[in-house]
């Protein structure tokens, strides 16, 4: 008997790994070409052969597989089009100086992969909707209608969920809750994006990181950080650090747990949601970033919300969750739409 | 031949207003009772039949009306329990230090209408969702399936559209974008709502005037303004000064806009709206409050949403937007399962 799957691609920056998940959440088998031997403009046509090939040869190793769809999560992808759309990281020109514009850093990737995979479902989604879409599906936001999903990587990103649908947006580039203000325009901490004061500023591994370094130059508290170059310097030496008392690491905890729970409070506001769950590098920092972020989120909760929302981590933290956000985007349609029909 | 209404309801404090209106949204018969006259607590069960009964005689005026249903619009009422939760200028305890708690001024408002109505459809949302609803059935929405209603009356209210659908959060509260943190929770503006540094301290009819008397304070140029007490001040003053060019009355406008362009380039990180509709006493003032805030949401955006939201006036701002929006909500379920029904 034929077993349905869908396929779940993560396209990152060093490697592109793929997957077929079955409705279950199982990743019965899965694969990685590097993306980083393409990493140029004119390497992605052969990117994409290379990719199609391997999934293709996935596929076949698979017997009894009836593929349901491919599902994408990658960085600045955009649902509506189906376009990737200039990437930081992904496909840069060669030289520097090349004289093309930015502009034409736009990667047809659903209708360039189609090609390959004619009449099979194709979706692409950027990484935190995609993850978002795998915590409704398989993760702990099962059954909910109404919630947010923060992931704190490098940056600090963001799935909405509501009436349980994604917010795309009118542009389909909605859900950049890392970039609202948190400090001044004015006076912030600059951030990537080009502006100052964005909350990833402050929140995200990025983020707490440079709250370490503000640290050690205002307090004067002997702490092991200071033995560490910035460059040299990761969040998970925090986690570490604090768990040994080290009070430059539990107040960099403490102070980026404040912003982010004065920014939730704000959401909470905006979109009400059931639940706003932490996935990701810094919410690996468990108890140390969950316990300040909830107590400012509540004790700055407008009345009606109060005691109302859950603060949870991810149920698939653990898991490819990248493979299992791509996939999820193909089951939940269908699994939507063997509801209708029935 | 019989025609199709829905009854649209307004609770204001005053008075509460009610109208038939056809698929076009055409308030084709109104009427209305005093809401003041019921004001107290005890009296609530008396106003449900005094309304009850003025709108079966509305009804009973129009020949060949076939009643669809009856929408509501109402401060703090909830969509998902039908209930309005403790009003802050509705049916009060009659004694101040009545010993009963606040908790039992929660009014079961679409049961009790529906002892009168058996049978019709009957549902109630706050009157910023019921503004957002108006506006996308009857207004300047139409076809929009993401875009914010902004209320800027004695508070600011707000209506969020995402996906073609209303989002009421988990518990039908959402949309207090008035409530978010827009300066210090510790030394901004107080708010009537306990907290500090909420948008709508800074920016409604009351926030415009608080930061003309804070100007007033801080400059010294002379004004017109300054022959006006705290008491007697009305938002509209501020236009009319700043149509003669008074230098306060044009500076409350600029910052005033300040703070609502960005706080509407954060909105917009979020949802990604394809316009924001401004509404209600301060979006009176037309340019001098569009403009300052157009200019500051468009300079604080981040990159990818540049030049692609519309700022726009309400398309039913002069008409009875409370009556639409109630009977929006009811005429936009019945289209929706026309069209299904198909």
């Amino acid at each position: 008997m034929m077993k349905k799957f869908a396929m779940g691609i993560d396209i990152g920056g060093t490697n592109t790994a793929f997957g077929l998940v079955d409705e279950d959440g199982n990743v019965v088998a899965e694969g990685k070409i590097s993306t980083d031997k393409f990493k140029y403009f004119d390497d992605y046509k052969l990117y994409i052969e290379t990719l199609a090939t391997a999934m293709k040869e996935l596929i076949a190793s698979q017997p009894d597989c009836e593929l349901i769809g491919i599902g994408i999560g990658a960085p600045n992808a955009n649902i509506h089009s189906g376009r990737i759309e200039t990437p930081a990281n992904l496909w840069k020109f060669e030289d520097a100086a090349d004289p093309r514009p930015d502009s034409i850093r736009i990667f047809n990737f659903v209708e360039d992969m189609s090609r390959y995979f004619g009449g099979t479902k194709i979706m692409i989604t950027n990484d935190a909707n995609a993850a978002a879409i795998g915590e409704m599906v398989f993760g702990n936001a099962r059954g909910m209608k109404d919630f947010t999903m923060i992931t704190l990587g490098t940056g600090l990103g963001s799935g909405i969920v509501c009436n349980g649908e994604m917010v795309y947006g009118h542009d389909g580039f909605a859900g950049e809750f890392g970039h609202i203000a948190v400090a001044s325009r004015e006076t912030g901490r600059q951030c990537g994006c080009g502006r100052k004061g964005c909350l990833e500023a402050y929140v995200s591994a990025t983020g707490i990181k440079r709250t370490a370094f503000d640290l050690m130059a205002t307090m004067t508290c002997e702490s092991e950080l200071r033995a560490i170059p910035y460059d040299k310097f990761e969040a998970k030496m925090l986690s570490d650090a604090a768990a040994k008392g080290d009070p430059i690491a539990l107040e960099a905890f403490e102070r980026t747990g404040k912003i982010l729970g004065l920014a939730l409070a704000d959401l909470t506001s905006i979109t009400s949601p059931e639940a706003i769950i932490l996935f990701g590098g810094l919410a690996n920092a468990g108890d140390y970033i969950m316990r300040p972020t909830y107590k400012h989120m509540e004790e700055n909760q407008l009345g009606v919300f109060k005691g109302k929302v859950k603060l949870m981590m991810s149920g698939i933290q653990d898991k490819n969750v990248a493979i299992l956000g791509g996939a999820a985007l193909i089951w939940k349609q269908h699994l939507e739409a063997v509801i209708e029909n029935y």
